[in-house]
């Protein structure tokens, strides 16, 4: 099934929405928040499943039309957003830049750092621009949310606990980073609020593009109108039961834990990029700088992902930056 | 006023609290839970402080015996726990240890890092033994919630904006920490959940011990029954509002956000420590070798902070280790 949150206090209003995303229905009699939802997912999940089928079915009167544009994102505020960073080229790419070598641990042990969870910007919400010298950058990804798990959780059950996919936009101030991460502390000031696609959906609605537990579809990205990439989802290196046992190995992780998959990258470069720093590091591998500017106000970022029918499967993320 | 969370559910129940912390009263007319509160808090703060003076005034009736042991973390789950470094003497005890330079600009950017927001544990909740080579150890901290701030806010609306203040137990795992921040990314397994006071109080229930935007008082550590530290909480060199204005600089703060203070720590080595590492370096530098073991199966620590009148202000975090 497909869930979204349409725009209504600080949680948003739980709608079913049909997979073809035309149709929506929302669903208080049953659980008034997505977060909810999570909260008694044992209970809940059946019945919102059965409204799902009927919405699918053409068997639900009362059904709305579904605008992205009414969306929050799915968890407007989230207790834990974990993000990975599953695709080794990006990795790759960022060390080669600067001369160095990809330790072997890099392939065993994800690299993970918490991001804001609180404020998730909507769908289509502007992304904030502040400052040229912040160098504004996003980045496409694929996350999942969770349901409980306890601490220490093997794989197996880590898999069992992936509620919902969804795709999200890692907002990131690349002009901060390097100081920030100098300290020694990890990211924090250059990882502001990250936005999400309108739909998050349940695993089993890709069919065969959910496993190995990793989403088996390319990331469509387009800055300004034009193709910016078209990165496969399927080359993560960890996949998610893999990020979310390591996010889950010392704490346990509670219902709507958002772990992410880091930029989507693929080594190939004839099917670009998922960020613009991704971008800016090949420039200037060939030209010895980077052409690429960051992100300036006015700019539009759009991400979306289709399945094997062609259709979107999650909404798309569709933003424009502002200066505030 | 001084607030609780009893347990019930996921977000406890609100309650009341006397200012001695004898009694209290559920207010689920009002708000019935505290993050519910912290939401509305222009609607629903006066009418708390009412029933708050009418309980102190001995004028309520249907008020319970205020139990710690019943009670939740004051949120037992929150979007945002940001733990600053705002006690340079801890910073500085850290590096000299290793032979490194205390930076300039650690003197005027607070350090910070997101811990796990989700699973506050409980005042008196064990504190989860897995491994001794993780090297378990305590940290008394004081910490501020705060009501919604926007981004970018300056230290003064970020002093308005700071709604109570609790005590926190940032449990750290020692042994992970090294390999943890050489990656670059920061804490995160190395940091599992932490727990706080079963009190959360407004600043004015401080008096005169809240002014410069830090805690005037003295925070009692004890190990096993054995008095471990009492340095003085108002040695922080970044005072709440800085530590506040320094998490909103890129993004929003929500309601319920939590800013920790890190460890106390007094450059004066006769008032102890609030946490086992700074104790094991001030014996390295003694003695050549650490004395003091980590926490194992069965320590006991508490955490107290007394006014000037000799009573608890926040209540006490007792807890003992317990494998699992």
């Amino acid at each position: 099934m497909k869930l979204a949150s349409i725009k209504h206090g600080r949680d948003g209003r739980l709608v079913v929405v049909s997979r073809d995303l035309s149709r929506c229905v929302a669903v208080p009699g049953i659980a008034p928040t997505l977060q909810d939802a999570l909260d008694r997912w044992e209970q809940v999940a059946p019945r919102l499943a059965e409204i799902a089928a009927a919405l699918d079915n053409g068997e639900l009167s009362g059904s709305l039309p579904f605008v992205a544009a009414d969306c929050a994102a799915p968890l407007p505020r989230a207790y834990l957003f974990a993000d990975g960073s599953a695709f080794l080229s990006h990795v790759e790419l960022v060390r080669r830049a600067r001369g160095a070598d990809m330790p072997a641990e890099l392939y065993q042990t994800p690299l993970m750092y918490q991001g804001d969870s609180g404020g998730w910007l909507a769908p289509t919400a502007p992304i904030p621009w502040r400052d040229a010298a912040w160098g504004l950058d996003f980045e496409g990804e694929v996350a999942a949310i969770t349901g409980d798990l306890p601490a220490g959780c093997d794989e197996l059950t880590a898999a069992t606990g992936i509620r919902l996919l969804m795709l999200v936009n890692d907002v990131s101030l690349r002009g901060l980073i390097p100081a920030e991460l100098a300290r020694g502390f990890g990211f924090y000031q250059s990882k502001p609020a990250s936005s999400a696609s309108p739909v998050a959906v349940t695993p089993d609605e890709l069919g065969d593009a959910w496993h190995d537990g990793r989403v088996q579809l390319p990331l469509e990205v387009t800055l300004n109108g034009k193709p910016f990439g078209h990165p496969h989802a399927s080359a993560m290196h960890f996949s998610f039961p893999q990020l979310i046992a390591h996010a889950a190995r010392t704490r346990p992780l509670v219902a709507g834990s958002i772990i992410g998959s880091g930029t989507v990258s693929n080594a190939d470069p004839s099917v670009g990029e998922a960020c613009i720093a991704e971008r800016r590091m090949r420039e200037h591998q060939a030209d010895g700088t980077p052409h690429t500017p960051w992100l300036m106000p006015g700019d539009k970022v759009r991400f979306d992902m289709r399945g094997s029918d062609g259709q979107s499967v999650f909404g798309a993320i569709e933003q424009q930056v502002a200066a505030c």
